[in-house]
């Protein structure tokens, strides 16, 4: 398409509440990578389009444009099928840890591309650079070395995936339109598409501790992915679940790697397990692997442990190493007895991220020792003078603001309170 | 306020429909001028305020605080009353060049801040600058002095005044974002009250060669604007007036400064004339001086000519020289017998700029010989074979493209048309 659709025009289509043509899309997600199209311009589309919406052809579209905008691994070589999992962030969501390794034990290959956090949420590669050594930038080579020796890789995206989408993602962040479905939708997914990965399991949370607060943005995200992802070859799936409460007792860096390597011994908490193991299931039998051992024998046997170790290893990384510690703990203690009724997510996110553990701005530093543990999960007693939370960080300086933020996210209760689902809708 | 609101937090109270405080305004403005809220964040801003809109009392603070973003001229030591006149702009629309020198030698000071052309709109400041030797960049002292011996000036506007409007002026300009009612109305005001005048007349065009294409549209801009000058102690009146029709038979730079000047000579078309007198008494009963002579005594008796001449030369330019002239010339004939029935506004306003008369980004030059000459103007008889307009350019390259649009533009009927009124309403 050699016409020239000027940046303007397209954004005055979108702003007027129009649909954009394939070639406008195009035209303007090649501009904006080769640096044609402003950031300025592309802030005031990304504002039109959070605002007006995009239809379903214009989200394939934009995908689509992210995706050619970059390379597209080819991992079709590889003796084993491929799948991957995305979750859309959480409050403890280390689920990636654990669930990688797993998958990769039970005989698929796992290319995990993953991400950095950012406000509440964390980030996987910050969760796993909490190990002395580790690198999460592996080259090409070194990815598809990894995923053939190993079977899994836990890395970041090289620079050449969707880089549209890496650019436009950094802009969305400091101009207030991250919170569009057809954003986020595409975006998540023309770095899965990119990756080259033949399935796709989402995990869409919802709740206080999520972006989508409410189960109808879920859904209607969870099936934008899902629709995007079979469009372009990507078997998906998609489960909401639950994220009003932290997933597990731990929220941080190397407080959620210790976590996940209780669930990797055969242990950790429940809910942690009961969704690397649904996970687990799907992912399993999106990459056409239905006959595969059973992720839960997988676990307690030790091998997904053995793989972990592996994937640590040729990451640059001692598995043996011991975890980073934190200088400065500060105790949470129950001012009376009861249940505890709620521990809410984002609350305890809050708190994690004044600890240290996350990023006001991209460019800030994470510190590997600094969260959240939860000694106390909704369902269970307390009594007064009792510990509810630990609070971990390098500095004294950051308690008093996440102490604040702890205590307003733990709520005593004088019954027992109901058992809330995890997992609630799977939409395929 | 020392508070810090950081950006994001003000791009998403206006992306969700909220309202913003006065503190949000002051800081983001401040903020915006100073570089710290970065242009891809003003550009998200816009615009939210674009498909959100703004209050009267966010619109009056974000003019305050734009007005505050510089210096504001004192024009109080003046012996004459001062008065100015804005335009929202049109095509052909020279008024404010016999306007100016008429209205100061009624008795008032006329501090004529002007602007260049964009688009199919032209720009008053390049029109003048056809005029051999002419310069419209005073300084702060140039102008006063000019204001004090001639009664009036017509430059461009000074770095120091409204310093956040320009920034923004030219980061709407190609985002998409021009077309908002609060903030066109902030814009020119802000610019108006920070020049120090006391009484203004607005000229708010409606129609196909406008920015506002209906009246109610056109009526919202003029009751905010007039609300914004009333409240910064600038007595203001708009008219809405009619821009379906170009303004007089000249639509260009040269050609447009020599039919004011057959104005300012007692003669030129009936519709410049009675606009340019209209606007006349409203800017001298606005300056307090409804006992002047009256515009069209002083038309007649030449003393608007003997301003006039003053101006130029005052501002370095030669009312004697000839301006300059065409190399290449093309005539559009009528294919058969009528009446013109309608000239339309917008497509003359095209074909002048493809003509070279006009900018499509804000770094191109203009050509001051480039433009139309309308032989017929609506109403007006013709046969087939005479000629309906004059293209004028400096390069014969440039006529395809106006003769498309030039002729697109001009409709013979059978039948008389109707006399359209050229003031719609008066809004103070």
């Amino acid at each position: 398409m050699s016409e020239a659709y000027t940046a303007i025009e397209v954004i005055r289509t979108k702003r007027d509440g129009g649909v954009l043509s394939g070639a406008q899309i195009d035209w303007v997600i090649d501009g904006y990578t080769r640096g044609i199209v402003a950031d300025e311009q592309m802030a005031a589309l990304a504002m039109a389009i959070l605002l007006r919406g995009m239809t379903a052809a214009e989200i394939a579209r934009w995908t689509a444009a992210m995706v050619a905008s970059g390379e597209r691994l080819d991992l079709s070589g590889l003796s084993r099928p491929t799948v991957d999992k995305h979750s859309t962030g959480g409050v403890g969501d280390k689920i990636t840890l654990p669930l990688t390794p797993l998958v990769a034990a039970c005989g698929a290959a796992v290319p995990q591309l993953s991400g950095r956090g950012l406000g509440h949420t964390g980030g996987t590669l910050d969760k796993l650079e909490s190990i002395p050594g580790l690198r999460t930038r592996l080259c090409t080579v070194e990815f598809l070395a990894q995923l053939r020796d190993v079977g899994a890789a836990i890395c970041a995206a090289g620079e050449g995936l969707a880089p549209a989408d890496r650019k436009l993602y950094a802009l969305r962040d400091v101009t207030g339109t991250v919170e569009s479905i057809p954003l986020i939708a595409s975006s998540i997914m023309s770095k899965k598409i990119a990756e080259g990965t033949a399935a796709l399991v989402l995990d869409v949370k919802v709740g206080s501790g999520a972006f989508m607060k409410d189960v109808g943005a879920a859904r209607e995200l969870a099936h934008t992915m899902v629709g995007l992802g079979d469009a372009h070859g990507v078997r998906t799936v998609a489960l909401l679940t639950d994220m009003c409460t932290p997933l597990g007792r731990a929220v941080g860096n190397a407080v959620e790697v210790a976590e996940s390597v209780q669930i990797l011994a055969g242990g950790g908490p429940p809910d942690v397990l009961e969704l690397t193991l649904t996970l687990a299931r799907e992912m399993l039998a999106a990459a056409g692997l239905p006959d595969a051992a059973d992720p839960a024998d997988v676990l307690t046997g030790g091998r997904a442990m053995d793989t972990w170790r592996a994937l640590v290893r040729a990451q640059g990384g001692d598995p043996d190493a011991p975890l980073p510690t934190a200088p400065e703990v500060e105790y949470l203690r129950a001012d009376r007895d009861g249940w505890v009724g709620s521990v809410e997510a984002y609350a305890v996110g809050v708190a994690a991220w004044r600890l240290g553990a996350g990023r006001a701005r991209s460019s800030d530093q994470v510190s590997a020792v600094a969260g959240v543990l939860l000694h106390r999960r909704p369902g269970e007693r307390v009594r007064a003078g009792e510990v509810l939370c630990e609070l971990r960080t390098d500095s004294a300086d950051r308690i008093p603001a996440a102490v604040a933020a702890a205590r307003s996210a733990v709520d005593i209760v004088d019954v027992e309170p109901p058992a809330r689902p995890l997992v609630l809708e799977r939409i395929a």
